[in-house]
C-alpha cells in the first residue's frame, strides 16, 4: 500500500496504537477507506476532543474534562474511604459492584521498574498527603492481583504504615460460581489463608 | 470510564476500528491519554487527511491521492498485462517479489453474497471493459485461495470467457521452504494435479 502519502501517513499512525502492527494497520486504514469514512472523521474528531480537553483529577488523578472530577465533588460518597486502582477502566469495574461509595485514587499505573514506571510517575507522594489529610480514615488499595500489581500494594502499603496508617487489601479468593476443580491453586492456596 | 464525554466518544469511535472491542477501545484511550498524546494529535491529522484526500484510481480502482495512480501511469510497465488482486495489500505482497511488471485491477473487496457484495461492489463492468479494451493481452487472477477468493476468481473468469478471453490463475501449491509433511492436504492435493 504504497501508493499514497496519507495512505501511509494513516497505517503509521494507527500503528502508534497498542496491539497494533502493521497487518492490523493495514486492515483498519483499508476498512475506514473503503468502507466507513464517516467512522474516519469521527475517530479524527473524538480524537482531537480527547487529547484537548481531557486532563486529570487534581484530587484523585484519573480523567476528567473539568479540574475535580465528579466522583470527588459528589457529596453523596463516603469522603472518609479512598480505594486506590491502578487505572480508570479498575474504578469503573469496582463502580459497576454498587458496592463501594467511598473515593477513589488512581494511579494511572503500576510501579513497573523494568519499564521505568516509578514511584513518581504513578502519584505516590500525592497519594500519601491525601490519605493523611485527616478525612480519609480507611485506604483500600485495588491493584490488580498480578506481580506489578501486587508490588505495588505493597510499596503503597509501606509508605501508609509509615504515616500511621494501615491500609486494607481486596480480599483474594475464589471467584463467585466457579468450581473449585477448575480454579488454579495458587487461587485456592490464598482462599484458605483468607479464609474467614 | 464513564467520567468524561469526550473520552467515552473516544472509546465509542475506536470501537469501529475492524477487531476492536470495548476492552481494547479502552486500552487504546488509556495509552493515547496517558502516554502518547502527540500519537493521538498525529492519528487525528492522518484520519482526516486520508478521509479527505484518498480516492480511487480510474483505472485500477486501488486507493490514490490523483485521478490516476502512478502505477497504471507508469510507461516503463508492461500494459498488456493486468493482474487481478483483491485488495492494495495483495497488490503490494505481489510488487515486493518483483516477478511482476505489468498493471493491477483492485477489486478493494471479493463477492460475498452473504455480507451482500455483489458484482457491483468490486467493480466487475469496469474490469470487463478494462479486459477488453484492445491492449491487454493477458489477465491474470490474483485474488486468494480462500472459497470466497475463489468463487470471486471464477466469476471473472466466467465473465472473461464469455468476452472471448481466457485468464490465467496464480498457481497452486506446496510453499517455498516448507516440508511436505507440515503442508495441509488440499494444498498437496492441488500440488500433484498443477505438477508441472
Ligand atoms: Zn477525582
Ligand atoms: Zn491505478
Amino acid at each position: 500500500m504504497a501508493e499514497t502519502n496519507a495512505l501511509d501517513a494513516l497505517i503509521q499512525a494507527l500503528r502508534r496504537l497498542p496491539g497494533v502492527g502493521v497487518k492490523s494497520a493495514q486492515r483498519m486504514a483499508f476498512h475506514l477507506l473503503q468502507h466507513d469514512r464517516p467512522g474516519a472523521q469521527l475517530l479524527s474528531r473524538a480524537l482531537q476532543d480527547a487529547a484537548g480537553h481531557v486532563h486529570h483529577c487534581e484530587r484523585c488523578h484519573t480523567f476528567t474534562e473539568d479540574v475535580i472530577c465528579s466522583t470527588c465533588l459528589d457529596p453523596r460518597r463516603d469522603h472518609s474511604q479512598l480505594c486506590v486502582v491502578e487505572t480508570p477502566a479498575d474504578q469503573s469495574a469496582l463502580e459497576r459492584t454498587n458496592a463501594y461509595k467511598g473515593l477513589y485514587f488512581v494511579l494511572m499505573g503500576k510501579l513497573s521498574p523494568l519499564d521505568g514506571v516509578g514511584p513518581k510517575d504513578i502519584g505516590l507522594k500525592k497519594l500519601f498527603d491525601r490519605a493523611s489529610d485527616g478525612l480519609v480514615r480507611e485506604v483500600i488499595l485495588a491493584t490488580n492481583f498480578t506481580a506489578e500489581g501486587e508490588a505495588t500494594a505493597h510499596v503503597i502499603a509501606e509508605g501508609l504504615k509509615a504515616r500511621g496508617l494501615t491500609p486494607t487489601r481486596l480480599a483474594r479468593g475464589v471467584p463467585v460460581g466457579s468450581e473449585l476443580e477448575y480454579v488454579d491453586l495458587g487461587t485456592i492456596a490464598h482462599a484458605l489463608v483468607d479464609r474467614r
